[in-house]
């Protein structure tokens, strides 16, 4: 299977060169984690795609001044939703009602569990939902980037408040809650490139009960 | 690319069919989901992969009795670290010399730093930050079933208290953080299967800074 192939060659590249991702490669990878499923299809992030040179410059320090952050072409920005809120849902029913169309009741009832689920939790247990599920879109990305043969390293080395603040994210109340940086290897330059990947072993990872 | 028509394909499967998936893909599957990256490259969860009729059947009613459970040919658990400990910092260590060998000086300066990163972290942090690294796997799995036709419904209704003791999670020092179902949809019986699939637009969901 290609995307096996395309996950041993990839590794959480430490030096990327500059070059762009042509516009089509890095539009089905949106595409793609657009298309993750979330919890109820809540989809409670957004995603911040970041090519401009000034502002890769102005993140890098918050970043622990990483090579990926300028070297990358495109860095994402998975902003979590900080809170599950009676407009957050009321908006995604609403936007549901006019894809689908269909039975306002049933609708109505779905708002009201959603509402009875998600509108109890706290600020941290709602965050915290909201950013697991961008850590799944997350994962499709780096699936998705690895079969369009373009180098991908998740990043949770950065301060988030100084991300979420350069980018204005708690006004619109996002929050960070991880990072991807999608560029080309600069494999002189990378002292992780000739490493084996390790991962730990099948039968110390999977129990399989048959 | 065709990751992108299979996860137009997929949706959350409500009805599967029983039918078994065949072991070249199932074990395609769950490699794809052990090369998954994760933070350090530590992997603070393990897979318990499920197809014993009579052990879905106890587990179907601490989740909510969804036929998934039942129906599915291979229900995935995503069993996370409760705590990052200097053992299982330790065993990453020695496993990382065993695989690539190498500069024990090195390693043992990188064992202290994740020691100083993870060891200070409280029993919730550890495992919030362990349960992210799950789902990222869990991404990479919904893309790679789908990729095989293997429909996958990711789930979270399910008593986590409940399934830890089924499957003795709790004395391993793990937690169920998430679960799959992977199978074939039972299309006839499952009132999802022609609906739309709703997403945002690409405009709400993708900010582009160019």
């Amino acid at each position: 299977m290609e995307i096996i192939e395309q996950l041993n060659w990839r590794y959480a590249t430490k030096a990327m060169n500059g070059t762009r991702i042509p516009k089509e490669k890095i539009d089905r990878i949106l595409e793609a984690a657009r298309l993750a499923p979330t919890s109820n299809g809540l989809q409670p992030f957004e995603i911040i795609a970041i090519s401009n040179p000034d502002l890769k410059e102005k993140i890098r320090p918050a970043a622990f001044n990483q090579q990926q952050i300028t070297g990358c072409s495109h860095l994402l920005v998975f902003a979590a939703w900080d809170k599950y809120t009676p407009e957050r849902i009321d908006g995604f029913i609403e936007h549901t009602a006019a894809e689908r169309g269909g039975d306002r009741e049933r609708l109505e009832s779905y708002r009201q569990s959603l509402m009875d689920k998600f509108g109890s939790m706290d600020a941290a247990d709602s965050y915290a939902h909201a950013a697991r599920q961008a850590y799944l879109s997350l994962g499709v990305t780096v699936v998705a980037a690895a079969v369009e043969g373009v180098d991908n390293t998740p990043m949770e080395g950065f301060d988030p408040d100084q991300l979420d603040a350069i980018l204005g994210l708690r006004e619109r109340g996002l929050r960070t809650a991880v990072i991807i940086a999608l560029g080309y290897r600069d494999a002189e330059k990378d002292w992780l490139v000739n490493l084996k990947k390790v991962r730990k072993h099948k039968a110390q990872f999977i129990t399989e009960l048959n």
